[in-house]
């Protein structure tokens, strides 16, 4: 049978093992060829292509319902449940998004991106069917390397307690996007090494059933096993031991750089572009080695995901232990970060914003409550950041900034970032996060020589009247813009670099009242309790006019950033004949 | 030696073991006058305070350090680390607070209320010892209830990696705050009825060396086990089994009611004041019954904080399989909410807005990204709630209404809190909060037949003009007693309520404009990022004019509600003047 030719997980049921087999490997070769092509994860897929197929042959999927942990290992799912085309034919590549998706098949329960959730919302499905009186299976698949993240514990602990049908894959290669971290994996590996026999097992220790599996890769043995605990009357952990990149021999060999990867030659695995240039991530992982070498107390942290932020492998060992990678979890890096702040040391959580989320209640409790000096690095805020849906790292204006005793700055370029990571380091009055840059890289060649310890002093380097462009982060580039726009038309705008998110500038607002009736603020993130809107708010008693641009409150999924931003309003052109208008 | 006199742990140094002993029956003494003269945490303090005096007798603190999760168990720290007056002279008793607090004494190393969090901020004082080269003993105590919070399991994964001291006291005393829920407590249950001895070890699962206690009541025992790890090379488990509530008899027996106690008959162990009176908790509680009994797919959701929502046992018991405690997990109560809203059930999540923080992530990705109808019933979000800086709950409105897909809506009374709830339970198409009004009980007799399906959709209440004051949720009310005041004055001020707090209703601000030429916005919480934010910026390239009551972004502890408003320029002789001005 031709992979094309599958519809839906009912054309599986009558195969042979070696049709099944056959079209595993038609499947895995869809995968070598789409992403070699066109970029995606590439490790997890690959690995976990006999377990999706074995499980869309025993089970009756979507009655039987499958949620998968973070999703990017289900493309063999979408393959079998009829999206194999997007798999197949270039011109459909981008028919299907790279994480589950309801809206794409039934077959596809949520949307997920972040790692940890699969078995808190499959025990959700399950608790509705037990109230419901309907008997389907329930199936959560989690790697080896999301359940380091509380969520997942928080969801095995529960699991456990329902008197019914649940099954849940723990699907460990043994990896995690760079290799694992945490105790929990001590355990893992025991009962890797004793085929499923060590009684330091986590499962069982939270009340659950059991069972190893130590070939995932292969078919027979899985069918077997989903056969044997299909319509089970009671929570199972199924520990299956899957290769991660297999059928690969290079992503096998290099698991941590075939997580994701961009097109690369199926040949030799190299990538197909390289980018060489100077980009903001190396400035600080430069900046913070740098620092790591004068002082024994700075110590660089991530939660799980090095690659982005330029801690290689070369790195991370000269880092020594003064880099700590603490497994996925983000809540434990903010909590840990306070406590090494209280002791003296000077810790720099490095996180994408999207992940950032997860930690609101630590950095409210936890961290500023305490009013300790760690540091935090929010990488991909911006709308020019990741842009599935799970992945959005526009939110961190609203959140971040209205936690109190949190300075959160917004850097312009290179040099700002420096001087502004440099601050955050060396100072031990507060909290301090940093919205890297996201976009072209600019670097004015002048040291920034502010000092940020004077709180939400903004800078003004346009000194013009009528109109003052207030472009926070990111988008002082374009407030630039629309100044040079607006001086060809005899406008001579104000522009001001705020600097800070966290707060606003009210001497500088309150004099620009002076010989100014126009203010308008822009910013790369949602207006709705954004920073533009405090401007807003301080100016509202006044006869001041404030537009504020940014963009609408809403879930986007990959979107193109400039048409997004132009749907909001926010182009230079728009903004520029919005000022015209509004100066008339 | 007199409790009065010990000034700090080292005035225990000396002491035999009889003395000791004495002091802890001091200490137990103080314990009980005063939390039943003046309310606080009961059970946790008596249960550990043998544990706590030895470690102060075996350790060095502050040298040592001790972190304690939650905190509420801290009350015999505080007395044998100087602070014996604030438990044993009434004058004094509000010279501390309820939690540690670093301000108040060395000893104390973080502001805590929120459970789990202990490990992780250990772990971060140990890894800051371990950079510095340093050698003191880092303890971390933990309860049992908070061990299903998922930030203890990340902390707990970290510690294990800790290749240097640390010592991880679980001090088991078999009850979170009401009955402890998740298969932990299996584990758990069989580790103290096996003396330590079953293989159902999640602490060795995930690398920690262990220990068992069994009588952690006992001086003698507790020391001797002290003092065999101070100083130990290597992270370590105590599983220590303590009685809640040891001490009090009435408490050993009734653990859920004396967790937290308001003013009580030592005695008869019955609280002073009874408060029959109608509350809102009470009106979601018997609608959830009612809705429970009429659909077997309700589910009424909590993180093992039922009391407050009037979740008492015979509710509980009433309510059966559609009563579902997930322990203290909040966010898997989110995602399972998400899962159970997508298989067809009605999930009600009841939370503390202090403690729905911890789900911002959940409640971004796992409930709306997905869109699921699930509903939070959001309780003490207000300046009027829970007044400890650990537990505030007036940074919700910031907090969730950034986020797309999340209606939230604020009740001003009975009828609406009823009506939006009955809205919200049915429906199948947003994730629905609502924020519980906090004060006053207000009834007004009148079914509320407003078709909330229409979002954002505002009430004109009171038509005038040239002044319309928006009075969001608790706070509409406050809007109409400066409308009354202005009556006086003979201005005929509009007023709104305006329901929605993830909205604005754009097409009455726009009709607003005709005849007025001021809008003040009243929100019970902090204005950053707030309610009226949103209205200051629709109106800001408008010539309205626009003033946004609320609190300014600061933490505040154990504040007067009244005081603080006034602070911040809202009492209503406050905004009436301004009103007055601004329409001058």
């Amino acid at each position: 049978m031709n992979l094309i030719d599958v519809k839906s997980p009912a054309d599986l049921k009558g195969l042979s093992i070696s049709e099944l087999t056959d079209l595993t490997a038609q499947a895995r070769q869809a995968l070598m060829t789409k992403v070699s092509e066109h970029g995606g994860h590439f490790g997890p897929p690959m690995g976990a292509a006999e377990m999706i197929m074995a499980l869309h042959y025993v089970f009756n999927s979507p009655v039987d319902k499958i949620v998968y942990d973070v999703s990017h290992q289900s493309y063999v799912h979408k393959m079998v449940t009829g999206r194999a085309l997007a798999f197949l034919d270039h011109d459909h590549y981008d028919d299907v998004t790279g994480y589950t998706d309801p809206t794409e098949s039934d077959h596809d329960f949520f949307n997920i991106g972040h790692t940890s959730t699969s078995i808190s919302l499959a025990s959700g499905l399950a608790t509705a069917r037990n109230l419901k009186g309907d008997s389907e299976n329930i199936i959560a698949i989690i790697g080896d390397g999301s359940l380091s993240g509380g969520e997942a514990f928080e969801g095995l602990d529960y699991a456990a307690t329902l008197n019914s049908n649940m099954i849940i894959i723990v699907n460990d290669n043994d990896q995690s996007i760079a290799e694992n971290h945490g105790g929990l994996y001590g355990g893992l590996r025991e009962l890797r090494e004793s085929n499923g026999e060590s009684s330091n097992n986590i499962f069982k220790a939270l009340g659950l059933d059991y069972r190893f599996v130590a070939d995932g890769n292969d078919l027979e043995t899985l069918i077997h096993v989903f056969k044997d605990v299909k319509d089970i009357d009671h929570p199972i952990v199924l520990h299956i031991v899957t290769q991660k990149g297999k059928g690969y021999a290079i992503a096998e060999q290099n698991k941590e750089a075939f997580h994701w990867t961009m097109p690369f030659n199926l040949e030799t695995g190299k990538p197909e572009h390289v980018d060489n240039g100077p980009s903001y991530a190396g400035v600080i992982a430069d900046y913070l080695m740098e620092q790591i070498k004068a002082d024994p107390t700075v110590v660089a942290i991530n939660a799980g995901t090095p690659g982005g932020f330029c801690f290689v492998s070369d790195w991370r060992k000269e880092a020594g232990k003064q880099y700590v990678d603490v497994g996925i979890a983000e809540e434990h890096a903010v909590a840990m970060s306070s406590g090494i702040a209280k002791n003296g040391g000077k810790p720099v959580f490095n996180v994408y914003s999207t992940f950032l989320q997860r930690t609101y209640d630590q950095l409210v409790q936890d961290l500023c409550v305490n009013n300790n000096s760690a540091v935090i690095i929010n990488h991909m805020a911006s709308v020019y950041g990741m842009n599935d849906v799970t992945h959005l790292g526009f939110f961190d204006i609203p959140m971040l900034t209205s936690i109190p005793n949190l300075v959160y700055l917004a850097p312009t370029n290179k040099e700002e970032l420096l001087a502004m990571t440099a601050y955050a380091v060396h100072q031990n009055e507060h909290p301090v996060a940093i919205r890297v840059p996201v976009g072209e890289f600019v670097s004015t060649g002048v040291a920034d020589m502010t000092d940020y310890s004077v709180l939400n002093k903004s800078e003004v380097t346009r000194r013009g009247e009528g109109i003052a462009l207030l472009g926070l982060g990111n988008f002082y580039h374009p407030a630039n813009q629309v100044a040079d726009e607006l001086a060809k038309e005899g406008i001579n705008a104000t522009v001001v670099n705020p600097k800070f998110a966290s707060g606003i500038d009210e001497d500088l607002l309150e004099e620009l009242k002076e010989n100014h009736s126009v203010v308008f603020t822009l910013e790369d993130g949602v207006v709705e309790g954004g920073w533009g809107q405090r401007v807003a708010s301080f100016y509202g008693p006044s006869a001041m006019r404030v537009k504020n641009y940014g963009i609408a409150k809403e879930f986007h999924d990959r979107y193109d950033a400039s048409e997004l931003l132009r749907e909001n309003g926010v182009s230079v052109e728009q903004i520029t004949a919005d000022a015209k208008r509004m100066l008339q």
